[in-house]
């Protein structure tokens, strides 16, 4: 802020350069973004890669329509879960046999709240985050109708911080490690330490952070997490989501969505119902194949990508993004509403303006696809496997020319689409 | 039983003049069928329609890949619970608003079970079937755990027949309403109204049934029901299910599975819940497009099709095939083991026999695609929009000459799959 708005280095010649010698740079090509596209919004819905095109059209064509039925055993169909799971473990520190991909988030977190509850039965409280993402807190209130006795303190609301929360009342913690609004990244060791320290159980909710920097869920002693499929992970519209259950757990949890897909023995058409020993447990119906296949296909593009790299990347992407738009837009209003501190941010840069809505439309008409949460926060979120420096640099010009010449006040940019 | 096993009518001439004269025979061109197979296994997974390649091919590459997140406005995938939940409830009977189309039957079935015994405060019975398909039962037990004072009651442990369980201590009934491995097909304006004397509300598992029979669930005064999307709607592998609520109880219905695509203002983020107050507040997280586009496009096939003549082609087909196989095998030790009444019979037949695991394999390496249950069916289904009369008639030619020349014997056909 207060920075001239010319003469700011690093000029087109040194993102080039950076882009030339990044060690990611070249997995962005195995992947189909639109031509004239700046894509920033890889933290709301990351973009399809070539061999996930390629995957669901043969899971169409022929596992599903040539060899039908058969496909469950002779494609794999079956393991889907466990086999997706296994790709998605490697990525957030999980052991072999503790990740299984099903369901959705919500659903997920449904299910680890339960099985949270049931495991510490003398306590009472549910610690959320009061402006986390609200279906966590939706689902806390879903699963606290049931529960009679049972009850929901909140971050900002009860106490400002989780830590003040913590104390032998506690069951479990649900926590997002990074904020979907703010982009705050909290430390996993450190907060599973401090609930664990009172007795408490932690639920990470790794929506905005896996896949897009080191996680290590078992170095941190983590008990359970959840995560979506089709943010960083590329797994297409409405992936399937996946559970994480830390092996000690396992063999003590039952978790209320108790489908057939969770049966030990699901084809012995058993009228009792027996959990499988294994991560298999938390599987409830049948899963969507065609998804599952793109999830499982877009999990291949991190075969050799080395995940400090992609942290490293992140933060230079970031850094450069706060810096560029400081030094070029701050005298128009745009306010940085994410940790300047690297340290404490995950891989997305939040703006707020007053007219962050139809700024943000603005931006997309232009062809920079970043997002808006309400109150005023533009979003915008840096994906290392196919965000190019050039990119950010391209991407704050367009604000620039946006802001400067106040292009957003057209009337066309006001309106509000339903799904924002 | 006891017929020649020569000599019996219909010829080969007789079953193509059924398939000429069939008014749904041209629907079957619709579909991507295998050169080769008879597949009677639709009402485990039905075959990939022409449309259905294209829409999942359309989706994957302008959708998701060119359109990236603008998409879930621009190509209504938002909406699309409720745009297939349309398209499903004109083929059971549903008003409009009355269906929704998500997540797993399963889960669907959880959700359902909570809201009934919610509006049924005072007792404390679910009421199933002991021999129904397994998930409904894993699911009430699953729903149980978390609710104190309630029980499971079932026919064929606790009484002979549903009937004989009613009374005012029943909250609800969970009932299918064409039995997956006996084919038993009940009469839902009758139950329900045998469920409603006694104060309780009943939920129809439609799984084998919507798409293969008229379904009028309105007419019959149904509360709840649920079914998948995979059998006879042809939405294929893990393709999500659907509930339907009768609209006289929408405004009283919360389920805990609340996640923020049921929320009334889902892009408000909002940290309170508020339900949505239509057919939406069924809804959890979030839907898999690929698979739910699938399913939309799939819907498609019904357009001009009148459920009438689909009823009057099952009978047809099923009637056939029991006609032949007790006609033609019946001294080789098949016994029908669904109601030769084809008016309480569903779109399937089973047939039983000590060997029926290696039969159905056998069965299967000869193009002819059925499947086994537990203990000894093989189950044979007939889908009226692709399977043809003279489909039939071959079937059971190549399942003699099994029977006749043992060829079932040999040890190739032994080994069990992990999935059958």
């Amino acid at each position: 802020m207060g920075h001239s708005s010319t003469n700011v280095r690093p000029t087109v010649a040194d993102v080039e350069a950076m882009d030339r010698t990044d060690p990611l740079g070249h997995i962005r090509d195995a992947f189909a973004l639109p031509p004239g596209v700046i894509y920033l919004d890889g933290n709301s819905l990351g973009p399809v890669t070539h061999a996930v095109l390629a995957a669901v059209e043969k899971t169409a064509r022929e596992e599903w329509g040539r060899d039908l039925i058969k496909s469950y055993n002779d494609a794999g169909w079956w393991q889907l879960p466990v086999s997706v799971g296994e790709k998605i473990g490697r990525l957030i520190g999980a052991a072999s046999g503790e990740t299984v991909a099903c369901d959705t988030t919500s659903a997920n977190i449904f299910k680890l709240l339960h099985v949270a509850l049931d495991l510490r039965p003398d306590r009472k409280v549910i610690v959320a985050e009061g402006q986390g993402f609200p279906t966590d807190l939706y689902i806390a209130e879903g699963v606290l109708s049931t529960r009679p006795g049972k009850e929901l303190k909140l971050q900002g609301v009860d106490a400002p911080t989780i830590e003040a929360l913590l104390d032998h009342t506690v069951a479990v913690v649900l926590v997002n490690q990074v904020d979907y609004r703010t982009g705050v990244r909290r430390d996993i060791a450190s907060l599973t330490k401090q609930a664990h320290a009172v007795g408490a159980l932690i639920i990470w909710d790794l929506c905005h952070s896996a896949g897009a920097m080191p996680v290590d869920l078992n170095a941190a002693g983590a008990d359970f997490a959840v995560g979506c499929g089709y943010k960083y992970l590329n797994g297409g519209p409405g992936a399937p989501a996946f559970i994480f259950c830390a092996s000690r757990h396992l063999p003590h949890v039952n978790q209320p969505l108790s489908g057939w897909w969770g049966h030990a023995k699901p084809f012995a058409f058993e009228p009792g119902y027996t959990p499988d020993p294994g991560i298999r447990r938390f599987l409830c119906g049948s899963q969507p194949v065609l998804s599952m296949r793109a999830l499982d296909a877009a999990l291949d593009v991190w075969r050799n990508v080395d995940i400090d790299a992609v942290r490293t990347k992140s933060e230079a992407l970031t850094d450069l993004f706060i810096q560029r738009v400081e030094a070029t837009c701050g005298s128009y209003g745009v306010t940085l509403a994410t940790p300047r501190d690297a340290a404490v941010r995950g891989s997305q840069v939040s703006f707020a303006h007053p007219g962050g809505y139809p700024i943000m439309q603005n931006l997309i008409a232009r062809g920079v696809i970043g997002d808006f949460r309400a109150p005023d926060r533009m979003r915008f979120g840096f994906a290392p496997l196919y965000v190019r420096f050039r990119d950010v640099f391209d991407a704050v010009e367009i604000l620039r020319d946006i802001l400067t010449r106040e292009t957003w006040r057209d009337p066309q940019y006001q309106t509000r689409s339903e799904v924002t």
